[in-house]
């Protein structure tokens, strides 16, 4: 896939230094040290802390002599006012780090509050592209406790704005993590159903990032590698959550995911996931597994190339390689189900009489400009009938 | 090559933004009025200042209004005593940038300046890994103008000790460039020798960091989509220098390998290069095209597998896919000699009395210890007489 047209033009930036490894996050305290850290702002939520997984951390902070408070009040998918509010405590200590520790929710709220507290003002403020003045003097460590986001390298926040019931996105190099923190040693106790939907997740961050038209071989040589992880072991992850392997490869594949779709963007998927969760509350994972399918479906015959590449990565067998792109829409609905999670919008809730309103709103998000296909509303409306 | 042990650990930074594009440097004093700079510290070397190669980015900066002096005192493979005398230099004015233009001698000699004067003291006293307390305030924009080293995004200074017959080695991420302004356009004009040899580095770049066994999966995906696109190209540039697309695709390659091997670090042809290089001043690219295909025979019973996949990228047949490979050296090989580079080290003039005194030598790189196969210095001396 070597591109060479003297249009042949591209950015590429990840500035988060990642560290990986197992049992890692146990030696959080020493390597805070190392960059001169002495009170930490810890910011995570009620659901992390109740599971046990801040113990470790907590303790190896405490073995290093290294202050910290606890900060629970991020609620899932968190609105633009949890941020504003978790600045205004930040600013109540002379805190100079933070670190985050949860799932995407945790890790954006803390991304928006680091934000908030050097460049004033309310993260809504920000919404949009490059509207962040000055970085942030403080590091961020992003720890995450879930295997799907990516949200530990991407310079990505997103925030609901429930007055308007839509999703605001800041993206900013200011927004990127200092270093990601990545334990898979968390991700141990993640339950089956989180496990799936962060799971899918991921795998749609690869296959979106590598559909994109933004995508170039630096971030298609991470979306290949990130959808052939997550593939290896999303179901035995889901199956036996004490896996350790697969468990690794879950991190793993998350983490190049994100490092993909921080370069080369979005589509379709996440646009009509948007708007999804935006009306009818559908956690974010579930309204991606829902979608994926029939978007992959739909991008196929603008990229058969890539959907064909895609159906290697996903394991389709080589005797159907006539067909293999558009076995892969099957085969992704297919691990939607062998994992667990529901496959029709009906059986999530979401009011027949409501698919208009979200078809229209999809085009609101910015991902729509990346996907390979452009849809009419009426496109996205009948994609949505078929997963109703 | 998914790795799954429990013991699999790595940690990736690329804190560099990279903006590639022909035709791009043009726009360089609108990039940096962006960063609010004012008066520009210009590396480069008198070769890139008598190609012309300095005119198009000089009136952007004018057109701007941003001030700047040119630095052309840098020789190639710069001495430590260029670095601390060039950091003299741009103290004796208040510059808030720095532009380095040229191969990997100027943006190598304009990485150490920028480190000594925000830190004081000698490049040489930071040699070593991690070893540079202070980040630089000011920006660092790295515009190569050959497709080789990778410089412009690695954190990664190489200077000669020519008191000691060797290289010294600054990593440290605080060496990293903050932006990479990749412009193919610059190296239309590169004479097809420096084309051809500073090419074979970056492909050994592709190749030894995916040899490495610091390697892991993301800097895998990136080496082999260097290593493909590096030889789908490197012989045309050299044979037909007008080869837009070739000029591109080699300043894509090199810049991938840079983006690779700056995570996945490098191997015996580089530990042999430099002492070959220190030993009898050979020129790093025409030292490496030497030394690749027999470093190459000599790593392929260790890693078999990568062996084989490496023959995958640079196009050997799959019906020799029972011996492929055995096949990569001889294909380097041949490599080498189409596009017109020495394939003995009798031909540059090495004499052979001085081998063994490189092959003690090579044992001083901190590069050997990432080979896969670890030889005794009896091992070094045998390829190189083979080389010889």
């Amino acid at each position: 896939m070597t591109v060479q047209a003297i249009d042949f033009e591209f950015s590429f930036h990840l500035p988060t230094l990642i560290e990986f490894g197992y049992g890692k996050a146990s030696r959080l305290g020493e390597r805070l040290l190392q960059l001169g850290v002495n009170r930490v702002f810890l910011v995570t939520d009620k659901g992390v802390e109740s599971a046990g997984l801040l113990n470790e951390l907590t303790g190896s902070l405490q073995s290093q002599g290294i202050q910290f408070d606890i900060y629970t009040d991020v609620e899932p998918d968190p609105s633009l006012e949890t941020i504003d509010r978790g600045a205004e405590v930040f600013k109540t200590k002379p805190y100079d780090c933070i670190v985050a520790v949860g799932g995407g929710s945790p890790i954006d709220a803390a991304k928006g509050i680091r934000v908030v507290a050097s460049n004033g003002g309310s993260i809504g403020d920000y919404a949009g592209v490059n509207r962040i003045p000055v970085a942030p003097a403080i590091p961020l460590i992003a720890v995450p406790t879930t295997s799907g986001t990516g949200s530990e390298v991407t310079m990505f926040g997103v925030y609901s704005d429930w007055h308007n019931n839509v999703k605001v996105t800041v993206t900013s190099q200011h927004m990127a993590p200092t270093i990601a923190l990545v334990d898979p040693k968390l991700t141990m106790s993640l339950p089956a159903k989180m496990t799936a939907a962060s799971g899918i997740d991921a795998l749609a961050h690869g296959i979106e990032t590598f559909f994109s038209v933004r995508s170039r071989p630096a971030s298609d040589a991470l979306a290949m590698e990130a959808i052939a992880t997550v593939h290896a072991n999303l179901r035995r992850a889901v199956h036996d959550g004490s896996d350790i392997e697969a468990r690794i490869g879950m991190s793993h594949g998350s983490l190049l995911a994100g490092m993909a779709f921080n370069n080369g963007f979005l589509g379709l998927t996440h646009a009509i996931g948007s708007a999804l969760s935006g009306h009818c509350h559908v956690p974010h994972g579930i309204a991606i597994g829902l979608l994926l399918p029939q978007v992959v479906a739909f991008n196929t015959p603008a990229r058969p190339d890539k959907a064909a590449k895609i159906a290697e990565l996903l394991g389709i067998e080589a005797n159907q390689i006539e067909n293999r792109a558009e076995e892969v829409a099957a085969s992704i609905a297919q691990l939607v189900k062998d994992i667990g999670l529901p496959t029709r919008l009906r059986e999530v809730d979401v009011p027949e009489e409501k698919l208009p309103d979200i078809a229209k709103d999809s085009f609101k998000s910015g991902m729509m400009k990346f996907n390979p296909r452009q849809p009419a509303q009426q496109e996205v409306l009948e994609l949505l009938r078929r997963a109703f």
